[in-house]
């Protein structure tokens, strides 16, 4: 009789990237050897979850023994009366190893397991919901089996969604400049403090434009429905190669949302009048550490000439998805229900 | 001495198309074998661009004998004191000869210029601008001859910008279908009728919403800052590869304008209970036959897969224009004079 | 044994004006003699409408059979069967002797009833929905009978409805300037031409601004739910005395919707320079006459200093109405499916 | 020979009010006695503002010894080298004393002096621009002279601007409640907290939605050209009584911003699910102790019923002062500079 045994996943065989071969708007994904470390992010603090999870696996253990899986260390505790060997390790570790990444919660339970991948390429996503509702979750965690038997056997789809990467450099700072990944996008604001912020815009080498607004986000096609929706910017196909310039409250009346070629090398500055000395970076919903007048951020879209090492892979259902979701979640377009003449 | 000769253009070589070769957002436009046919148009009932007009002939007689110069047939009784041989003929006669397209006067010239290759692919436009400034006019007439010279001698660079191409199926017609280009954009309006355009629009096979409203917009990058921007619809850059859906006066509050992919396939069906029996439709701002209920049209955009026969190639003058333009003609974030805490 | 009897509505009492009486938001509307004369108003073309205003009839007939039923001329047809006594007439009698407005359809049979009394004050209006749903239709059919006596018994409230007063003054046409009253909004639009209007616009005589847009609405708060909300406008309270100035896909970033106070006094004049030379006026989307560069509208907000007299009292069900109808109605801050973090 | 004495303005004469006489959009401001103490309020850390004040001051004691002169404690060092007496005290004494207010600075001087009012009425405001421009500032400090013999003449004329009465209830508190005052907006924010707010808004007693942003704004019209205006609201004119409502980028497409009457009574209440646990409550610019999920606010306008008591009475030049400051200020309707056909 096997046991609950937890191993360390340095052991593991090094992590393998399928092959995606463009099917219409999605890309079918191909295991050229069989997929082997499936790494399993969870919402936290949630039951529903945990018994999902311990379902998933008891599912792998059984049906697809040669399958390792992976999980965080801090879920290890959760598995009491799982009887397969898990595996676990450092970030680096698992960053190393993982072939597929399974989220089980919602739209920020991607994120959160995308964001261990900022500083590497990211594994195929395969996202189930879990009584939540999100654009980046087509799966319903009921059909998980029928799912992950179809990634396992090479007959899923797959949408490629491009990242943002941005570089800091922190005047003050003797430190290397640091890199960050953004799926959805990256926001700078004022936070708390009264005053507008200043930023001197660069595109492509040449100054563009100041903004005194309350912030200003830079958004890719993935986070055109959430952050950059709320402040005026329009909808934008995943399929897009663009990056989307939205102002959050700008002191301007003629400051329209704009949308940038993905080939865009933009650079801000922030001036050094701004009256706030701490002004916010956010990425993905996650604060930075606040930057300073005189500090600057670059910012070009990750998925320049080599698609397959680049952006994010989410396995998908069909290719009309994303309308179905601006319908449903979104309510777009929901007429008066007085209809008539104007 | 030579005296004014009108020739006929079918006598000419065929036309040839350049070489374009990618440089940065931009693209060096390199004849293999010289420019031999330059099509001349102008904005009509304007003595200073006549004037010009005859400059620019003059111009090229001197200094480039070996260019022929065609014109529309309308334009000749205007050329009264020339001394050189011009070229005219057919529409289908100037489309076959066209090596390059050069404008004078401003948008609505090129709009017009371009319309006769509406079928067909475009050459290569150089355009100067007439007192006017315009997104699509790069070059000031007073440098004609420095500008003519960089593109005769393989100096300059040029813009790539997409067309829509539109089918129109006519319910009650035998005809075949018509297809038309569009460089800015493809309108559907209510027109002068009171009563809201009921639209059905599927996307890649897909019924996607229907739109009540005063009607709706299928704009180019290059046409999102002329009508759809009126209508709220986001600036995009012309290296954006997307087609703009933007609403005119939706009868809900949750129509935000849609960026989607250049790929999409695009079908607007008029429903059969739309209570005005002639809709409007509107390309490139020239009025169209009207449409009924049961009509459909079905939008792409023009280049996928084969950039050097598709799209409008603009002689440029440096990638960053666009930024610029967005500055200086629509007054992009004219921050207030009052600035201060929020 | 009665049957039909069709009279002139001329030889009734004069109409009489109830008292209105400050209630909150809403006023008491009370009769200091009995309400007499019912003027009653329908939807044409629809059999439901027409059995509703039939069995109305055979109510007022049996259990108030004081009071006077007026109808219009082209619905008397439609009356084979009763037995009443009904009253018809010119428009100018109609007008004359009519205490109450009962109008059962939608909100366009309000606004074309309302349009009678275009030139002079507007009885108080007791509106029923017919299936349908509106800003303006507070009750429902089916409790026809208890509206009515709450009417007549001195136990409803009304809600003040301001409107707008429109003077044209054509410059080729010798005739009297015309008058007409607005409900909802006042259009001017450039209709089915190409170009757009170019409008002087001038506030307490004095200079502006000049709009270069499709058009412009001057709107009511009770239109601040119609066409202005199409075009960007907020949505504003009834109770609030003001005029609504929004543009339509204005060529201008910066042309934010304007709220004016109810005393301005507002100037268009059609610049001289419009290309188009037919220019839409629509009045609560009715179609007027074209206007021609050099025409001159004036609008100003008709109930100043004597609310009595002008605008239109709605008998009204509770304070709150029109808070709930922004909900259900317009679908006002419907929230997206996917809470969560930004 | 005078000079320098700092006395008490406990000994000063009551402060006097002006009686308010309508004329147009405007009203005559008449001192039925005359004009006794004046408080002068000025940006700090100005070179050029002190000096300002200093050649006031002479002016005042000079032309118009019976003239008191009130200034801030703080400001008295920087009255070295004149030869007056100056009257201070404790804020209430100020307010107790004060006939009319001069300001010397930007908006923000004005909505810091008037701020020391926020408890009581507002004495008449004297503005004047110091290099800066603004909404609230209609005076060049260059004809200081002429305009104060004009207010001390009755020969000039008031605006009157509605504030907001905001009190706070906080629910762990034993404390009375909070009253302020707000001449621009009061704003409810996230601050700098990741989550949205979810603020449950009711009015006259009634729900009326629950709003899921970054936070709203209620403004009066004199702010609807401040942060009410970044966010998307609707330019309001000083004289139309109503209530701004505006969300900061709401998870909503459908919130569109609201006029609402100004008699309205508004309850916020911060949903006991908020995840933030300190909420941002900002008026006119300055940071109030935070909310806490359960909290509520009560919002009215000040001025029901008595405009001589509540408000604030702003010299004004003319009635148009409005139309000008919209254009020269915000730049408002600038047309594009490719006119042309849509």
């Amino acid at each position: 009789m096997r046991s609950l045994s937890i191993q360390s996943c340095s052991q593991l065989p090094n992590a393998r990237r399928p092959q995606f071969i463009k099917s219409n708007n999605l890309y079918n994904l191909i295991w050229n050897s069989p997929l082997k470390n499936v790494f399993i992010v969870k919402k936290p603090k949630d039951l529903n979850v945990k018994n999902a999870m311990i379902e998933f696996i008891n599912y792998l253990g059984q049906d697809y023994p040669s399958v390792n899986i992976i999980i965080n260390e801090d879920v290890v505790e959760e598995l009491g009366e799982l009887n397969y060997t898990v595996y676990t390790g450092s970030s680096q570790d698992i960053v190393d190893k993982t072939d597929m990444l399974i989220t089980l919660g919602g739209d920020g339970t991607i994120l959160h397991g995308v964001s261990l991948f900022s500083n590497s390429s990211v594994p195929p996503v395969l996202s189930f919901a879990m009584g939540t509702l999100g654009f980046l979750l087509p799966f319903d965690f009921k059909n998980f089996k029928q799912c992950f038997s179809m990634v396992y056997e090479n007959r899923s789809k797959a949408l490629h969604r491009n990242r943002l990467e941005c570089h800091v450099y922190r005047e003050k700072k003797t430190e290397n400049r640091e890199m960050i990944h953004a799926m959805n996008e990256i926001t700078i604001h004022r936070g708390s403090l009264p005053n507008l912020t200043a930023l001197d815009i660069y595109i492509d080498n040449e100054f563009f434009t100041t903004t005194n607004s309350d912030g200003i986000i830079f958004s890719t096609p993935t986070g055109s429905t959430a952050y950059s929706l709320s402040s005026g910017g329009s909808i934008t196909h995943p399929n897009v190669p663009c990056i989307l310039l939205t102002p959050i409250c700008p002191r301007s009346l003629s400051f329209r949302p704009l949308i940038l070629p993905s080939a865009s090398d933009i650079m801000i500055k922030l001036s050094d009048n701004n009256r706030n000395k701490n002004i916010e970076l956010i990425i993905d919903g996650i604060s930075q550490n606040d930057l300073q007048p005189g500090d600057e951020l670059h910012i070009t879209s990750e998925s320049i000439g080599n698609d397959d090492l680049n952006g994010i892979w989410c396995v998908a259902t069909d290719r009309n998805q994303w309308a179905k979701d601006i319908n449903s979640l979104l309510g777009f377009n929901n007429s008066f229900k007085n209809k008539g003449k104007i």
